[in-house]
């Protein structure tokens, strides 16, 4: 089966926005075995639009459109459906009372204009947007979402599984392990790993993301215990840079490690300044084991909150193995990281340049000290410090819950 | 001056490759004012590039392709573009010796495929690759660049140099003002200045941004005075929404109004944990002012690092008016920001929802405290609390430095 993506919005032409949307679009298609044969992204003018639906319906069996949903004039993409299938614009009065409730209960005015947000051509169904207000629409081959990525996750996977029993499309035919890893490039985990590669109809992927790089194999259901097989020698080859599977991430496996083994964790970060108390925040249900967080960027904040000593700071200075040390040493709980590092752009050095950051950990009175140098602007080498730091965290527990 | 850009590659489409050359080029082509129409992602099928290529012929006045123009079997862009033109591929002798000599000083081995490297259609002009080894491509009002970032990154910029002067482009620029605002949705805000939008030829656009929404205006540089003079309705209109211009974030307008009133700044985060801080540690040279942040999501950190007493988590709650007013007063520094809240998803009771948050803001002895409703899942409620605490602040500071 062959999907093409329309992507509608002059903002995504000229602006400075990086679309992320059809990556997405991609993943959750190829679940389903559909594959995109063309990507379009358009101004919202109604006839390229109009242009655009034309060449996708000759050419593919799915579109999937992406923008021009909401209530401004210049969301015009279900205008652009109607026009091209030659069907009037309607509101249905249970989807303009659901819409008008849903803005009650955010405390948000509804104004005239809103109505367009449940405008649909004529029989089409919709799916409930539970991230947000515009429903995504689906009529004739032709589905549109809004482009905010929140509610297009929220609704494409709603479509998809609604679309693929319509199409008799035989999802449990298709077998997907997403195998996590962190800390190996691209190109060398394919070294490592393409050799086992051997068979048809058994592929792999990488999807590279921020908390790291995920493997997918992907193959029919039938093929399964040779998936499973491969999976076992990838866990042999390259099970050091590992750490989960599916929908694990590096915050969410920390914080299920550190509830396992009955302890509780602590933060002390200067160059990651807050990021990585907030990742772990991010978990439901961390309060029973978070105990606190210091944000120690200045040498004040270091010396007061953690009892880094002053002479420490004098004579290593303050992105060293000894401050590193000195601020998991300060933390009152049982498992504690810290990062002091040179995020840049400013204040680095020929010995200490900008991307050297020094991880500390401490889990009871075992501390580990790890010096690394990441790459990357301000924002990318905090990002890096902290996925890093929970990784290696994550390594260290993990290998002491087996001991035990 | 419109241009259309052409992707060629099946791996951008159904790889998990995020595509950063198209905002690359629309950057540079937009200091030309030379507007990008459309932009289409294709596979490397040769019937499909001649169509695409045949479509941009039609539509607009430069098609920039970029990929395929490699050495291997795929690599067809070259090819399609000659076939369109019906012109034959041809090699001249002095590209294919600089190539080879280019391959001799990388020390790698010249194969006999990598001469298609430097094929290119008859009457085509090239732009040296400094970057790599095939050269950029043009001929006919089609211009073929490299996949590879760096490669586009060498050659984009020298052939738009030579192109704008064979064009005589310099003088229709385009006009950009981008106004950031916070607080109000975009159906409200268009509401509010549609009616300030009657010239043809000023075109106005809202990107949504975590952020916050921008009011992005468009025009010829010609229109500039008409464009400032809508800047200024806007300003007296929704003035209150504003926080600032083009590059300013929150977290930057916060830091700088910070740094001009001479003062420093703490933070004291519960449901936010950490995100204040790491938002403010992300603008370069925070450091001048950033005393320090406080992790403070259990009541043990509240009493312990911020001197919160107990009877007031007992008798308000942590979440409260009380305990935000005492976890600003806790903090040592000339601002202070306090969030505490409800996150979810669990935690929430019908006097106190998931959502609810409590805002607590201090300058030197003033304190404000807000109480606020958000909508969404943990990580939204948390990314909107962040937001919401740095636009209250900013106003505050800006309302105090005007009156000074």
């Amino acid at each position: 089966m062959k999907a093409g993506l329309i992507l509608v919005g002059t903002e995504l032409l000229n602006g400075g926005m990086l679309d992320t949307n059809s990556l997405y679009i991609a993943e959750e298609l190829n679940k389903y075995g559909i594959e995109i044969e063309f990507k379009v992204t358009i101004r919202d003018f109604m006839d390229e639009i109009i242009k655009t639906i034309d060449y996708g319906k000759r050419n593919v069996d799915l579109i999937i459109m992406s923008g021009g949903l909401g209530p401004t004039i210049d969301d015009i993409t279900k205008e652009a459906i109607a026009k091209y299938l030659d069907r009037p614009l309607i509101v249905e009065e249970n989807e303009l009372s659901e819409l008008k409730e849903k803005f009650q209960r955010a405390k948000i005015n509804f104004v005239d204009i809103n109505v367009k947000e449940v405008e649909k051509p004529k029989g089409a169904i919709t799916f409930r947007n539970d991230a947000g207000m515009a429903p995504a629409v689906y009529i004739d081959g032709i589905a549109a979402f809004p482009g905010v990525p929140k509610e297009l996750y929220d609704m494409l996977p709603k479509f998809l599984k609604w679309y693929s029993k319509e199409k008799n499309i035989d999802t449990d035919e298709i077998y997907i392990r997403d195998i996590l890893t962190f800390g190996l490039a691209e190109s060398l985990l394919d070294q490592e790993i393409r050799d086992f590669f051997t068979e048809d109809g058994i592929y792999y992927e990488f999807l590279v993301k921020n908390y790291g790089t995920i493997v997918r194999l992907q193959s029919k259901e039938s093929n399964k215990n040779k998936v499973e097989k491969i999976v076992e020698k990838i866990y042999n080859k390259i099970g050091n840079y590992v750490f989960g599977e599916n929908a694990d991430r590096l915050e969410k496996k920390t914080v299920e490690l550190v509830k396992k083994l009955g302890m509780n964790i602590s933060t002390a970060e200067s160059c990651t300044g807050g990021m990585i108390a907030s990742r772990l925040i991010d978990v439901p249900g961390v309060s029973e084991i978070f105990k606190e967080g210091i944000v120690s960027y200045s040498n004040d904040a270091k010396m007061k909150r953690l009892g880094v000593k002053k002479e420490t700071l004098e004579k290593y200075g303050a992105v060293s193995e000894e401050t590193a040390r000195e601020m998991v040493m300060g933390l009152d709980s049982d498992v504690a990281i810290a990062t002091t590092g040179i995020a840049g752009p400013d204040g680095g050095t020929p010995e200490k340049p900008v991307g050297l950051v020094y991880i500390g950990i401490r889990v009871r009175n075992d501390v580990y000290i790890e010096k690394r140098f990441f790459n990357g602007d301000r924002m990318k080498i905090r990002e890096r410090a902290v996925s890093q730091s929970l990784f290696s965290l994550i390594k260290i527990l993990d290998k002491g819950e087996n001991d035990e």
